[in-house]
Protein backbone atom coordinates (compact mmCIF):
# COMPACT_ATOMS: atom_id res chain seq x y z
CA UNK A 1 0.00 0.00 0.00
CA UNK A 2 1.10 3.87 -0.52
CA UNK A 3 -0.10 6.39 0.64
CA UNK A 4 0.36 10.13 -0.61
CA UNK A 5 -0.28 13.57 0.41
CA UNK A 6 -0.23 15.79 -2.68
CA UNK A 7 -0.64 19.78 -2.14
CA UNK A 8 -1.10 21.56 -5.36
CA UNK A 9 0.93 24.77 -5.27
CA UNK A 10 -1.25 25.36 -8.33
CA UNK A 11 -3.60 24.07 -10.46
CA UNK A 12 -0.75 22.34 -12.60
CA UNK A 13 1.82 21.99 -10.23
CA UNK A 14 1.75 19.30 -6.79
CA UNK A 15 3.79 18.57 -4.16
CA UNK A 16 3.19 15.15 -3.01
CA UNK A 17 4.76 13.40 0.20
CA UNK A 18 4.75 9.90 1.21
CA UNK A 19 2.71 9.86 4.36
CA UNK A 20 3.08 6.19 7.04
CA UNK A 21 0.12 7.34 8.81
CA UNK A 22 -2.43 10.01 9.32
CA UNK A 23 -2.42 10.91 13.35
CA UNK A 24 -5.23 13.40 13.30
CA UNK A 25 -7.83 14.87 11.32
CA UNK A 26 -10.32 17.28 12.98
CA UNK A 27 -12.97 19.86 11.28
CA UNK A 28 -13.14 22.56 13.42
CA UNK A 29 -15.70 25.38 13.44
CA UNK A 30 -12.65 27.30 11.00
CA UNK A 31 -11.04 24.52 9.10
CA UNK A 32 -9.98 20.94 8.30
CA UNK A 33 -6.81 20.02 10.98
CA UNK A 34 -4.68 16.96 9.53
CA UNK A 35 -1.68 16.20 11.46
CA UNK A 36 0.59 12.85 9.40
CA UNK A 37 3.41 10.99 9.94
CA UNK A 38 6.17 10.84 7.33
CA UNK A 39 9.81 8.92 6.93
CA UNK A 40 10.95 12.20 4.81
CA UNK A 41 9.94 15.40 7.17
CA UNK A 42 8.46 13.49 10.54
CA UNK A 43 5.22 14.96 11.27
CA UNK A 44 3.28 17.37 9.71
CA UNK A 45 0.18 19.90 9.97
CA UNK A 46 -2.14 21.31 7.22
CA UNK A 47 -4.66 22.91 7.78
CA UNK A 48 -7.44 22.98 4.70
CA UNK A 49 -5.11 20.83 2.79
CA UNK A 50 -2.04 23.19 3.02
CA UNK A 51 1.23 23.14 4.09
CA UNK A 52 1.80 24.40 7.68
CA UNK A 53 4.69 22.78 9.27
CA UNK A 54 6.84 19.52 8.81
CA UNK A 55 9.03 18.96 11.73
CA UNK A 56 12.18 18.67 9.65
CA UNK A 57 11.61 22.24 8.79
CA UNK A 58 9.57 24.60 10.87
CA UNK A 59 12.83 25.56 12.14
CA UNK A 60 13.26 28.18 9.38
CA UNK A 61 10.42 29.37 9.60
CA UNK A 62 10.13 29.98 13.27
CA UNK A 63 13.51 31.42 13.20
CA UNK A 64 12.70 33.83 10.75
CA UNK A 65 9.61 35.40 11.80
CA UNK A 66 11.31 35.39 15.29
CA UNK A 67 14.99 36.52 15.21
CA UNK A 68 15.11 39.09 12.55
CA UNK A 69 13.05 41.60 14.45
CA UNK A 70 14.61 40.47 18.14
CA UNK A 71 17.66 41.06 17.19
CA UNK A 72 16.56 44.51 15.45
CA UNK A 73 15.36 45.25 18.86
CA UNK A 74 16.55 42.71 21.42
CA UNK A 75 14.95 45.63 24.03
CA UNK A 76 11.47 44.11 23.09
CA UNK A 77 9.48 43.42 26.11
CA UNK A 78 5.97 42.54 25.26
CA UNK A 79 4.72 40.75 22.20
CA UNK A 80 1.39 39.64 20.84
CA UNK A 81 1.15 36.62 18.27
CA UNK A 82 -1.42 36.70 16.27
CA UNK A 83 -2.51 32.87 14.82
CA UNK A 84 0.75 30.64 15.42
CA UNK A 85 -1.48 28.32 17.47
CA UNK A 86 1.20 25.52 16.71
CA UNK A 87 3.32 27.00 18.82
CA UNK A 88 6.44 26.97 17.29
CA UNK A 89 6.91 30.91 17.09
CA UNK A 90 6.14 30.90 21.14
CA UNK A 91 8.89 28.57 21.48
CA UNK A 92 11.48 30.92 19.69
CA UNK A 93 10.51 34.00 21.23
CA UNK A 94 10.26 32.15 24.87
CA UNK A 95 14.27 31.72 24.57
CA UNK A 96 14.61 35.96 25.45
CA UNK A 97 14.97 35.88 29.37
CA UNK A 98 13.92 39.63 28.35
CA UNK A 99 10.62 39.21 27.19
CA UNK A 100 7.84 39.58 29.79
CA UNK A 101 4.78 38.60 28.63
CA UNK A 102 3.36 36.94 25.19
CA UNK A 103 -0.44 37.53 24.60
CA UNK A 104 -1.36 34.92 21.39
CA UNK A 105 -4.73 35.54 19.59
CA UNK A 106 -5.47 32.16 17.78
CA UNK A 107 -8.99 31.72 16.67
CA UNK A 108 -9.24 28.03 16.33
CA UNK A 109 -8.39 26.25 20.24
CA UNK A 110 -8.51 23.13 17.72
CA UNK A 111 -4.99 23.60 16.22
CA UNK A 112 -3.79 24.15 19.80
CA UNK A 113 -5.53 21.17 21.20
CA UNK A 114 -4.45 19.16 17.95
CA UNK A 115 -0.66 20.51 17.77
CA UNK A 116 0.16 20.00 22.18
CA UNK A 117 -0.96 16.38 21.12
CA UNK A 118 0.72 15.27 18.13
CA UNK A 119 3.44 18.40 17.78
CA UNK A 120 5.06 18.54 21.09
CA UNK A 121 8.25 19.46 19.58
CA UNK A 122 6.69 23.60 18.56
CA UNK A 123 3.52 22.78 21.71
CA UNK A 124 6.15 22.62 23.91
CA UNK A 125 6.41 25.87 25.46
CA UNK A 126 3.12 27.02 25.35
CA UNK A 127 2.90 26.67 29.15
CA UNK A 128 5.54 28.89 30.11
CA UNK A 129 4.36 31.35 32.55
CA UNK A 130 4.83 34.23 30.33
CA UNK A 131 2.61 33.32 28.30
CA UNK A 132 -1.38 33.97 27.56
CA UNK A 133 -3.00 31.47 25.43
CA UNK A 134 -6.43 33.59 23.92
CA UNK A 135 -8.61 31.41 21.66
CA UNK A 136 -9.77 34.90 19.90
CA UNK A 137 -10.12 36.48 16.56
CA UNK A 138 -6.50 37.90 16.47
CA UNK A 139 -8.39 40.43 14.42
CA UNK A 140 -10.87 41.71 16.58
CA UNK A 141 -8.47 41.53 19.65
CA UNK A 142 -6.28 43.95 18.10
CA UNK A 143 -9.20 46.08 17.55
CA UNK A 144 -9.26 47.35 21.37
CA UNK A 145 -5.65 47.27 22.07
CA UNK A 146 -3.36 50.76 21.79
CA UNK A 147 0.37 51.76 22.32
CA UNK A 148 0.39 47.74 24.36
CA UNK A 149 3.12 46.00 22.27
CA UNK A 150 7.01 45.83 21.12
CA UNK A 151 6.34 43.45 18.55
CA UNK A 152 3.50 41.60 16.60
CA UNK A 153 4.40 38.66 14.56
CA UNK A 154 1.81 37.54 12.45
CA UNK A 155 2.04 33.79 12.41
CA UNK A 156 -1.48 33.17 10.02
CA UNK A 157 -2.37 31.31 7.51
CA UNK A 158 -2.93 32.49 3.58
CA UNK A 159 -5.06 34.98 2.87
CA UNK A 160 -8.42 32.94 2.27
CA UNK A 161 -10.33 31.03 4.58
CA UNK A 162 -9.76 32.11 8.31
CA UNK A 163 -6.87 33.90 7.43
CA UNK A 164 -8.28 36.44 5.47
CA UNK A 165 -8.80 39.09 7.76
CA UNK A 166 -5.05 39.69 8.37
CA UNK A 167 -4.24 40.56 5.39
CA UNK A 168 -6.74 43.64 5.22
CA UNK A 169 -5.87 47.36 5.80
CA UNK A 170 -7.90 47.64 8.90
CA UNK A 171 -5.82 44.58 10.45
CA UNK A 172 -2.70 46.50 9.88
CA UNK A 173 -3.81 49.89 11.40
CA UNK A 174 -5.26 48.22 14.28
CA UNK A 175 -1.70 46.76 14.88
CA UNK A 176 0.14 50.34 14.35
CA UNK A 177 -2.40 51.47 17.10
CA UNK A 178 -1.78 48.14 19.25
CA UNK A 179 2.59 49.03 18.99
CA UNK A 180 4.34 50.95 20.91
CA UNK A 181 6.69 53.93 19.63
CA UNK A 182 9.30 51.77 18.88
CA UNK A 183 6.76 48.94 17.32
CA UNK A 184 7.74 46.29 15.32
CA UNK A 185 4.84 44.12 13.24
CA UNK A 186 6.23 41.42 11.46
CA UNK A 187 3.84 39.24 9.03
CA UNK A 188 4.07 36.21 6.79
CA UNK A 189 3.67 37.44 3.72
CA UNK A 190 3.09 34.64 0.70
CA UNK A 191 5.65 34.37 -1.88
CA UNK A 192 7.11 35.95 -4.84
CA UNK A 193 6.65 32.93 -7.25
CA UNK A 194 3.47 31.45 -8.43
CA UNK A 195 1.03 34.03 -9.18
CA UNK A 196 -1.57 33.43 -6.92
CA UNK A 197 0.71 33.71 -3.95
CA UNK A 198 2.15 36.95 -5.63
CA UNK A 199 -0.91 38.48 -5.76
CA UNK A 200 -1.47 38.37 -2.04
CA UNK A 201 1.72 38.86 -1.35
CA UNK A 202 1.80 42.61 -3.47
CA UNK A 203 -1.68 43.25 -2.19
CA UNK A 204 -0.13 42.61 1.61
CA UNK A 205 3.04 44.74 1.30
CA UNK A 206 0.80 47.54 -0.60
CA UNK A 207 -1.69 47.98 2.34
CA UNK A 208 1.37 47.74 5.14
CA UNK A 209 3.11 50.23 2.97
CA UNK A 210 0.13 52.63 3.83
CA UNK A 211 0.38 52.25 7.87
CA UNK A 212 4.22 51.84 8.29
CA UNK A 213 6.83 54.46 7.70
CA UNK A 214 9.32 51.39 7.57
CA UNK A 215 8.30 48.42 5.51
CA UNK A 216 10.75 46.23 4.19
CA UNK A 217 10.56 42.72 2.67
CA UNK A 218 12.74 39.61 3.88
CA UNK A 219 13.69 35.68 2.69
CA UNK A 220 14.24 32.29 3.57
CA UNK A 221 14.68 29.11 1.93
CA UNK A 222 11.88 27.19 3.39
CA UNK A 223 11.52 23.34 0.70
CA UNK A 224 8.22 22.92 2.02
CA UNK A 225 6.33 25.75 1.12
CA UNK A 226 5.02 26.78 -2.12
CA UNK A 227 8.38 27.10 -4.29
CA UNK A 228 10.41 27.66 -1.30
CA UNK A 229 10.87 30.74 -1.60
CA UNK A 230 9.12 32.42 1.41
CA UNK A 231 8.69 36.01 2.35
CA UNK A 232 8.35 38.20 5.56
CA UNK A 233 7.26 41.65 5.72
CA UNK A 234 9.16 43.85 8.61
CA UNK A 235 6.96 47.12 9.20
CA UNK A 236 8.22 49.36 12.04
CA UNK A 237 7.11 52.85 13.22
CA UNK A 238 11.04 54.31 13.20
CA UNK A 239 13.64 50.99 13.44
CA UNK A 240 15.70 49.77 10.61
CA UNK A 241 16.33 46.10 10.51
CA UNK A 242 19.28 46.77 8.16
CA UNK A 243 20.70 48.81 11.08
CA UNK A 244 20.82 46.66 14.30
CA UNK A 245 23.19 46.25 16.28
CA UNK A 246 23.81 42.37 15.54
CA UNK A 247 26.42 42.18 18.10
CA UNK A 248 23.76 42.56 21.32
CA UNK A 249 21.93 39.71 19.77
CA UNK A 250 24.89 37.48 19.64
CA UNK A 251 25.88 38.14 23.07
CA UNK A 252 22.40 36.61 24.28
CA UNK A 253 24.11 33.36 23.39
CA UNK A 254 20.87 31.93 21.34
CA UNK A 255 21.99 28.46 19.35
CA UNK A 256 19.87 28.75 16.12
CA UNK A 257 20.30 26.25 13.18
CA UNK A 258 19.10 28.75 10.64
CA UNK A 259 19.31 32.36 11.51
CA UNK A 260 22.67 34.27 12.22
CA UNK A 261 23.42 37.97 11.61
CA UNK A 262 25.54 37.57 8.47
CA UNK A 263 22.44 36.24 7.50
CA UNK A 264 20.54 38.71 8.79
CA UNK A 265 21.66 41.48 6.49
CA UNK A 266 21.42 38.82 3.67
CA UNK A 267 17.97 37.63 4.19
CA UNK A 268 17.02 41.40 2.82
CA UNK A 269 18.76 40.80 -0.54
CA UNK A 270 16.01 40.27 -2.27
CA UNK A 271 16.12 39.40 -6.12
CA UNK A 272 15.33 42.10 -8.94
CA UNK A 273 12.39 40.26 -10.01
CA UNK A 274 10.66 40.20 -6.32
CA UNK A 275 11.81 44.12 -6.29
CA UNK A 276 9.73 44.63 -9.04
CA UNK A 277 6.90 42.57 -8.28
CA UNK A 278 6.83 44.72 -4.60
CA UNK A 279 7.07 48.09 -6.19
CA UNK A 280 4.18 46.85 -8.88
CA UNK A 281 0.99 48.64 -7.57
CA UNK A 282 -0.77 46.61 -10.30
CA UNK B 1 -6.62 13.79 -20.95
CA UNK B 2 -4.11 14.72 -18.36
CA UNK B 3 -0.33 14.39 -18.92
CA UNK B 4 2.02 14.60 -15.77
CA UNK B 5 5.61 14.76 -15.54
CA UNK B 6 7.30 14.23 -12.28
CA UNK B 7 10.00 13.94 -10.46
CA UNK B 8 11.62 11.80 -7.10
CA UNK B 9 12.89 14.20 -5.01
CA UNK B 10 13.70 11.51 -3.09
CA UNK B 11 11.61 7.83 -2.99
CA UNK B 12 9.43 9.63 -0.56
CA UNK B 13 9.04 13.12 -1.97
CA UNK B 14 7.49 13.88 -5.83
CA UNK B 15 7.36 17.06 -7.56
CA UNK B 16 4.50 17.15 -10.33
CA UNK B 17 4.19 19.34 -13.78
CA UNK B 18 1.39 19.22 -15.65
CA UNK B 19 2.74 19.04 -19.55
CA UNK B 20 0.81 20.12 -22.68
CA UNK B 21 2.93 18.22 -25.05
CA UNK B 22 5.87 16.63 -24.73
CA UNK B 23 8.00 18.08 -27.71
CA UNK B 24 11.03 16.09 -27.95
CA UNK B 25 12.91 12.46 -26.51
CA UNK B 26 15.97 11.42 -27.45
CA UNK B 27 18.36 8.34 -26.32
CA UNK B 28 22.09 9.83 -26.69
CA UNK B 29 25.00 8.07 -25.57
CA UNK B 30 25.06 9.34 -22.83
CA UNK B 31 21.61 9.83 -21.40
CA UNK B 32 18.03 10.53 -22.29
CA UNK B 33 16.76 13.63 -23.13
CA UNK B 34 13.49 14.98 -22.61
CA UNK B 35 11.69 18.51 -23.39
CA UNK B 36 8.11 19.66 -22.77
CA UNK B 37 6.14 22.17 -22.72
CA UNK B 38 4.04 23.33 -20.26
CA UNK B 39 1.57 26.32 -18.28
CA UNK B 40 3.45 26.82 -15.30
CA UNK B 41 6.60 27.01 -16.72
CA UNK B 42 6.71 27.33 -20.50
CA UNK B 43 9.12 24.50 -21.85
CA UNK B 44 11.24 21.96 -19.89
CA UNK B 45 14.24 20.00 -20.20
CA UNK B 46 15.02 17.07 -18.28
CA UNK B 47 18.16 14.74 -18.56
CA UNK B 48 17.23 10.95 -17.19
CA UNK B 49 14.04 12.24 -15.85
CA UNK B 50 15.96 15.27 -14.22
CA UNK B 51 14.89 18.94 -13.93
CA UNK B 52 17.53 20.69 -15.67
CA UNK B 53 15.74 23.98 -16.91
CA UNK B 54 12.16 25.47 -17.33
CA UNK B 55 11.91 28.64 -19.29
CA UNK B 56 10.21 30.39 -16.27
CA UNK B 57 13.12 30.18 -14.20
CA UNK B 58 16.08 29.29 -15.82
CA UNK B 59 17.09 33.12 -15.47
CA UNK B 60 17.99 32.80 -11.93
CA UNK B 61 20.55 29.55 -12.04
CA UNK B 62 22.03 31.05 -15.33
CA UNK B 63 22.41 34.39 -14.16
CA UNK B 64 23.73 33.19 -10.35
CA UNK B 65 26.32 30.82 -12.20
CA UNK B 66 27.71 33.81 -14.29
CA UNK B 67 27.28 36.89 -12.90
CA UNK B 68 28.82 36.38 -9.35
CA UNK B 69 32.29 35.61 -10.34
CA UNK B 70 31.80 37.86 -13.14
CA UNK B 71 31.48 41.14 -10.84
CA UNK B 72 34.11 39.45 -8.35
CA UNK B 73 36.36 39.76 -11.99
CA UNK B 74 35.51 42.23 -14.26
CA UNK B 75 38.84 41.87 -15.82
CA UNK B 76 37.75 38.24 -17.14
CA UNK B 77 38.48 37.07 -21.30
CA UNK B 78 38.67 33.38 -21.36
CA UNK B 79 36.12 31.49 -20.14
CA UNK B 80 35.69 27.61 -20.13
CA UNK B 81 32.29 26.14 -19.87
CA UNK B 82 32.15 22.49 -18.87
CA UNK B 83 29.09 21.18 -19.64
CA UNK B 84 25.92 23.92 -20.03
CA UNK B 85 24.82 22.14 -23.25
CA UNK B 86 21.30 24.48 -23.67
CA UNK B 87 23.01 27.35 -23.87
CA UNK B 88 22.11 29.34 -21.05
CA UNK B 89 25.55 29.95 -19.33
CA UNK B 90 26.99 31.28 -22.60
CA UNK B 91 23.99 33.29 -23.42
CA UNK B 92 25.05 35.20 -19.77
CA UNK B 93 28.51 35.36 -20.19
CA UNK B 94 28.15 36.66 -24.50
CA UNK B 95 26.90 39.79 -22.49
CA UNK B 96 29.78 41.05 -21.64
CA UNK B 97 32.02 42.74 -24.25
CA UNK B 98 35.35 42.68 -22.31
CA UNK B 99 35.25 38.19 -22.42
CA UNK B 100 37.49 37.80 -25.63
CA UNK B 101 36.94 33.72 -25.99
CA UNK B 102 33.96 31.41 -24.17
CA UNK B 103 35.35 27.53 -24.89
CA UNK B 104 32.22 24.85 -23.87
CA UNK B 105 33.02 21.51 -23.86
CA UNK B 106 29.98 19.59 -23.82
CA UNK B 107 29.91 15.38 -23.59
CA UNK B 108 26.44 15.20 -25.07
CA UNK B 109 26.41 17.08 -28.66
CA UNK B 110 22.34 15.55 -28.76
CA UNK B 111 21.63 17.99 -25.81
CA UNK B 112 22.88 21.36 -27.82
CA UNK B 113 21.33 20.14 -30.60
CA UNK B 114 17.85 19.55 -28.98
CA UNK B 115 18.35 22.80 -27.55
CA UNK B 116 19.04 24.44 -30.51
CA UNK B 117 15.71 23.53 -32.03
CA UNK B 118 13.49 23.71 -28.85
CA UNK B 119 14.58 26.24 -26.41
CA UNK B 120 15.99 28.84 -28.78
CA UNK B 121 15.50 31.31 -25.04
CA UNK B 122 18.35 29.55 -23.84
CA UNK B 123 20.95 28.59 -26.99
CA UNK B 124 20.24 31.38 -28.79
CA UNK B 125 24.01 32.61 -28.06
CA UNK B 126 25.79 29.28 -29.15
CA UNK B 127 26.90 30.96 -32.24
CA UNK B 128 28.39 34.07 -30.75
CA UNK B 129 31.44 34.02 -32.53
CA UNK B 130 33.23 34.34 -29.33
CA UNK B 131 32.12 30.62 -28.50
CA UNK B 132 33.89 27.75 -29.45
CA UNK B 133 31.70 24.84 -29.05
CA UNK B 134 33.77 21.55 -28.56
CA UNK B 135 31.26 18.39 -28.02
CA UNK B 136 34.06 16.77 -25.91
CA UNK B 137 34.31 14.91 -22.71
CA UNK B 138 35.15 18.61 -20.12
CA UNK B 139 37.01 15.92 -17.77
CA UNK B 140 39.17 15.14 -20.30
CA UNK B 141 39.24 18.47 -22.58
CA UNK B 142 40.99 20.20 -19.26
CA UNK B 143 43.12 17.89 -18.62
CA UNK B 144 45.18 19.06 -21.43
CA UNK B 145 45.12 22.86 -20.58
CA UNK B 146 47.61 24.71 -18.68
CA UNK B 147 47.63 28.49 -17.37
CA UNK B 148 44.60 29.05 -19.77
CA UNK B 149 41.38 29.96 -18.24
CA UNK B 150 40.49 33.02 -16.01
CA UNK B 151 37.27 31.52 -15.19
CA UNK B 152 36.16 27.69 -15.22
CA UNK B 153 31.95 27.27 -15.19
CA UNK B 154 31.05 23.97 -14.54
CA UNK B 155 27.83 23.14 -15.56
CA UNK B 156 27.20 20.15 -14.69
CA UNK B 157 24.50 17.48 -14.06
CA UNK B 158 24.17 15.67 -10.45
CA UNK B 159 27.17 13.64 -9.86
CA UNK B 160 26.02 10.23 -11.14
CA UNK B 161 25.87 9.56 -15.33
CA UNK B 162 27.54 11.59 -17.47
CA UNK B 163 28.39 14.28 -14.71
CA UNK B 164 30.29 11.81 -12.50
CA UNK B 165 33.69 12.36 -13.14
CA UNK B 166 33.16 16.63 -12.76
CA UNK B 167 32.88 15.66 -9.03
CA UNK B 168 36.44 14.25 -8.54
CA UNK B 169 39.90 15.36 -7.08
CA UNK B 170 41.38 14.95 -10.21
CA UNK B 171 38.61 17.07 -12.06
CA UNK B 172 39.31 19.63 -9.51
CA UNK B 173 42.97 19.62 -9.77
CA UNK B 174 43.15 19.85 -13.40
CA UNK B 175 40.96 23.17 -12.83
CA UNK B 176 43.52 24.39 -11.10
CA UNK B 177 46.44 24.13 -13.54
CA UNK B 178 44.30 24.96 -16.18
CA UNK B 179 42.77 28.63 -14.69
CA UNK B 180 45.92 31.73 -14.28
CA UNK B 181 46.84 33.62 -11.86
CA UNK B 182 43.25 35.22 -10.75
CA UNK B 183 41.50 32.34 -11.90
CA UNK B 184 38.57 31.28 -10.66
CA UNK B 185 36.07 27.83 -10.65
CA UNK B 186 32.58 28.26 -10.45
CA UNK B 187 30.57 24.67 -10.07
CA UNK B 188 26.64 23.98 -9.55
CA UNK B 189 27.29 22.39 -5.72
CA UNK B 190 23.92 20.76 -5.24
CA UNK B 191 21.51 21.52 -2.24
CA UNK B 192 22.06 21.08 1.00
CA UNK B 193 18.32 19.42 2.34
CA UNK B 194 17.50 16.11 0.78
CA UNK B 195 20.12 13.71 2.13
CA UNK B 196 21.33 12.30 -0.85
CA UNK B 197 22.05 16.19 -2.36
CA UNK B 198 23.86 16.49 0.92
CA UNK B 199 25.81 13.95 0.69
CA UNK B 200 27.24 15.08 -2.90
CA UNK B 201 27.49 19.00 -2.15
CA UNK B 202 29.34 18.27 1.03
CA UNK B 203 32.04 15.40 -1.07
CA UNK B 204 32.33 18.20 -3.58
CA UNK B 205 33.17 21.02 -1.26
CA UNK B 206 35.70 18.76 0.72
CA UNK B 207 37.68 18.06 -3.10
CA UNK B 208 37.85 21.64 -4.11
CA UNK B 209 38.63 22.67 -0.61
CA UNK B 210 41.99 20.50 -0.79
CA UNK B 211 42.63 21.76 -4.28
CA UNK B 212 42.00 26.22 -3.89
CA UNK B 213 43.32 28.34 -0.84
CA UNK B 214 39.94 30.32 -1.84
CA UNK B 215 36.56 28.27 -1.44
CA UNK B 216 33.13 29.36 -1.09
CA UNK B 217 29.53 28.30 -1.39
CA UNK B 218 27.20 30.45 -2.39
CA UNK B 219 23.19 30.04 -2.52
CA UNK B 220 20.02 31.15 -4.51
CA UNK B 221 15.81 30.39 -4.61
CA UNK B 222 15.43 28.26 -7.76
CA UNK B 223 11.96 26.45 -7.30
CA UNK B 224 11.71 24.09 -10.39
CA UNK B 225 15.12 21.88 -8.48
CA UNK B 226 14.60 19.57 -5.36
CA UNK B 227 14.19 22.05 -2.13
CA UNK B 228 14.65 25.20 -4.20
CA UNK B 229 17.87 25.96 -2.10
CA UNK B 230 20.50 25.39 -4.73
CA UNK B 231 24.21 26.15 -3.94
CA UNK B 232 27.21 27.15 -5.92
CA UNK B 233 30.66 26.69 -5.42
CA UNK B 234 33.36 29.66 -5.57
CA UNK B 235 36.65 29.15 -5.45
CA UNK B 236 39.95 30.38 -6.46
CA UNK B 237 43.47 31.23 -6.42
CA UNK B 238 43.51 34.32 -4.45
CA UNK B 239 40.30 36.17 -5.34
CA UNK B 240 37.93 36.22 -2.88
CA UNK B 241 34.27 37.42 -3.63
CA UNK B 242 33.38 39.42 -0.58
CA UNK B 243 35.94 41.61 -1.39
CA UNK B 244 34.56 42.76 -4.83
CA UNK B 245 34.51 45.86 -6.23
CA UNK B 246 31.07 45.68 -7.19
CA UNK B 247 30.56 49.40 -8.27
CA UNK B 248 32.84 47.65 -11.47
CA UNK B 249 29.75 45.72 -12.29
CA UNK B 250 27.47 48.12 -12.00
CA UNK B 251 28.76 50.45 -14.36
CA UNK B 252 28.93 47.73 -16.88
CA UNK B 253 24.91 48.79 -17.52
CA UNK B 254 23.96 44.64 -17.47
CA UNK B 255 20.26 43.97 -16.71
CA UNK B 256 19.42 41.08 -14.53
CA UNK B 257 16.41 39.18 -12.98
CA UNK B 258 17.67 38.15 -10.37
CA UNK B 259 21.36 39.19 -9.48
CA UNK B 260 22.07 42.13 -7.91
CA UNK B 261 25.05 43.49 -6.18
CA UNK B 262 23.62 43.94 -2.61
CA UNK B 263 22.17 40.07 -3.18
CA UNK B 264 25.81 39.30 -4.32
CA UNK B 265 27.24 39.58 -1.03
CA UNK B 266 23.94 38.04 0.70
CA UNK B 267 24.02 35.00 -1.29
CA UNK B 268 27.00 34.01 0.73
CA UNK B 269 25.32 34.64 3.85
CA UNK B 270 24.28 30.67 4.17
CA UNK B 271 21.82 29.67 7.18
CA UNK B 272 23.53 28.15 9.87
CA UNK B 273 22.60 24.21 9.19
CA UNK B 274 24.51 24.44 6.32
CA UNK B 275 27.65 25.73 7.58
CA UNK B 276 27.75 22.57 9.69
CA UNK B 277 27.11 20.75 6.92
CA UNK B 278 30.07 21.99 5.39
CA UNK B 279 32.16 22.12 7.68
CA UNK B 280 31.50 17.85 8.64
CA UNK B 281 33.73 16.07 6.92
CA UNK B 282 31.87 12.37 7.00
Amino acid sequence: MELWYTEEHTPDVRFSIRVERQLCSVQSPFQRIDIFESKEFGRFLTLDGLMMLTEKDEFIYHEMIVHVPMAANPDIRRVLVVGGGDGGTVRELTRYPGIERIDMAEIDGEVVRACREFLPQTASRLDDPRVNLLIEDGLKYVRSRENEYDLILVDSTDPFGPGEGLFTREFYGSCYNALREEGILVNQHESPYYPDYTRSMKRAHRRINECFPVCRVYQAHIPTYPSGHWLFGFASKGIDPLEAQLYRWERLGIETRYYNPELHRGAFALPNYVISELKDDA
